[in-house]
């Protein structure tokens, strides 16, 4: 049995939306339970509308939410220990759920996280991985934003978080890990990257396959299962593929709407553009999981809807049930029982 | 009169897709001239096709070719002052023409081209421009892949570099200019992004308006016209963009030939799907401009055909016809001699 640790004050629409996405991904996984941490006055009124779920819920009271736009500094001060978001990744730590959920700001969830939960041992810096859909499938990118700048050392933990999480995710065995970088030969790129692709190789890991170095347009393609990069040019391939997908959708509107013939050609293939949104909804793929603490902690987007926190459950409930945890920290743990001058600063 | 210097053994086609690429772009801008350089053998049957553009030709036989896997260095010890790449740069240090337009490898000719036409005064290091199509109609990114990292001096030699094509390329007086960055929060960031961002600031140049920064979901909208980055991070982004746009479109096939509806409807929307199709062609936006340098080279794609490259040859017209290289001149002795500390390595 999954236990699911929700911040229901967290996100643009708070329990008008963290409510109905628990309730319709209960219906999915009928077995787990819920603890809910927000204001009771707002979210009774609500709960009390999904009488499924209420029924396998706890709700705690929690006066004090964290704002979207509070700094994550103002969010520890005015937050810690007693904000839904603070208490939410709590019961992660306490044992009492195995995976917290949150569409909570950002900067203020890692913050809180790495406060509560701790990165690590081993870890020197955790990641925010992304689930990003591909031509063959998805993938999982990090860091996508948990920190700007890796050095290779960190692009290591960050190929063996990955890895891990792939593992639990995908069900293979061993994912096949590349590193992000601006051209496949040897010699091009950052110092760091090439390091990285060094230390990785001779590293011969036996729970992943390295491909090498990838480039921007393998993310869509598939090319590997894991792609590797530092949290600035993570974030900004992912915004600027959300983009992309954001103009073409607006380019195609636009193109379906200029002629009746375009219409009703549009009205024909309704259930071909349909599968198509579908393809490109990002609400299927919403969830950012934090990799690298202490407890599973999922990110979900701050302006999603019901649908859309519903997936971001649903991959902590796959990350939960295959234990991501635990696999980073055995995979972490043989490479550095192997490699023991590499040990991050915990183990120093 | 614009006189236009074509390596003509660039790319992976070579003469046969460059020569029919000249044609292409003669019939639009019919009072250019061409300097032609390449293998005679080769390059003369072709031309022979082309009656119009041989007679506003002029064929320079150079027996070697640089190939597209040639390392900068392996390339410039070969085709230093014999190449076709090198010899049709050449003609723009010269004055013999006003722009060079080649598909050939992106790493050598950047090595020729400074070599040969060496970085302007002021300018640590030249930039690659692209011409990024929006929602808004286009915004120039760089760098998009000349240098891995830029310090703050260099990414504000990037937005003076870049406003100049913007007011070349759109016309505009006063182009927006922004930085892509993480996060539109000023503490966000990497350290020269922000320092880079308080030296616009500072600058009070009248030659852009600086708006700030930008994420990598504002490359799509057109939030700006000048979109500014280092190298690493805008090779990344626009990969990533061209692979998503590969990866919708593939979608969108596969969608519209799954179900006889769909294929129907696909018919009688055939003309908006043709318009989607030019809208999202690769070809239409092809031609990164190096920045930077004392001429104006235009990269194309390498594995473009003849529409392509057209469009390549038809960036570096509008470049040379509106005076690219003496606005940036004029830009950056402006902002220099206001800022006389500030000044680049060649004018220390």
């Amino acid at each position: 049995m999954i236990r699911i640790s929700l911040d229901v004050m967290g996100g643009d629409f708070g329990p008008e939306v963290v409510i109905p996405g628990a309730a319709k991904a209960l219906e999915r996984h009928p077995e787990v339970t819920f603890l809910l941490f927000g204001q009771q006055a707002r979210c009774e009124p609500i709960l009390n509308k999904y009488p499924k779920l209420k029924e396998r819920s706890v709700l705690h009271d929690c006066e004090i939410a964290v704002g979207m736009d509070e700094k994550p500094s103002q969010a520890l001060r005015r937050g810690r220990y007693v904000s839904s978001m603070w208490r939410s990744i709590e019961a992660v730590k306490t044992g009492q759920a195995d995976v917290v959920v949150s569409a909570g700001n950002t900067g203020a969830l890692m913050a809180m996280a790495k406060f509560c939960l701790r990165t690590m041992a081993n870890v020197e810096r955790p990641a925010i991985a992304a689930i990003w859909p591909t031509l063959n499938g998805e993938s999982i990118v990090l860091d996508v934003g948990a920190t700007i700048g890796a050095d290779a050392q960190q692009l290591l933990d960050f190929a063996l978080m990955g890895g891990a999480m792939a593992r639990a995710l995908f069900e293979v065995e061993r994912p096949m890990v590349g590193l992000l970088n601006v051209g496949v030969e040897e010699i091009k790129g950052q110092e760091e990257v090439k390091e990285a692709g060094r230390l990785i190789r001779e590293a011969g890991l036996d729970t992943m396959d390295y491909y090498g170095f990838v480039e921007g347009d393998d993310l869509g393609k598939g090319t590997v299962d894991v792609v590797v990069t530092e949290g600035f040019t993570g974030n900004i391939a992912l915004k600027t593929a959300e983009g992309t997908a954001r103009q073409i959708a607006e380019y195609l509107r636009a193109a379906m709407s200029r002629t009746l013939m375009a219409k009703i050609g549009y009205i024909l293939a309704k259930g071909a553009f349909d599968r198509l949104r579908e393809k490109m909804d990002p609400r299927k793929v919403n969830g950012g999981v934090f990799l690298g603490l202490n407890g599973i902690v999922i990110k979900s987007h701050g302006g999603t809807d019901a649908e859309g926190f519903a997936a971001a459950i649903d991959v902590g409930y796959d990350m939960a049930r295959n234990g991501l945890t635990q696999k980073i920290e055995n995979d972490l743990k043989k490479y550095h029982a192997r490699h023991p001058s590499s040990a991050g600063p915990e183990a120093a």
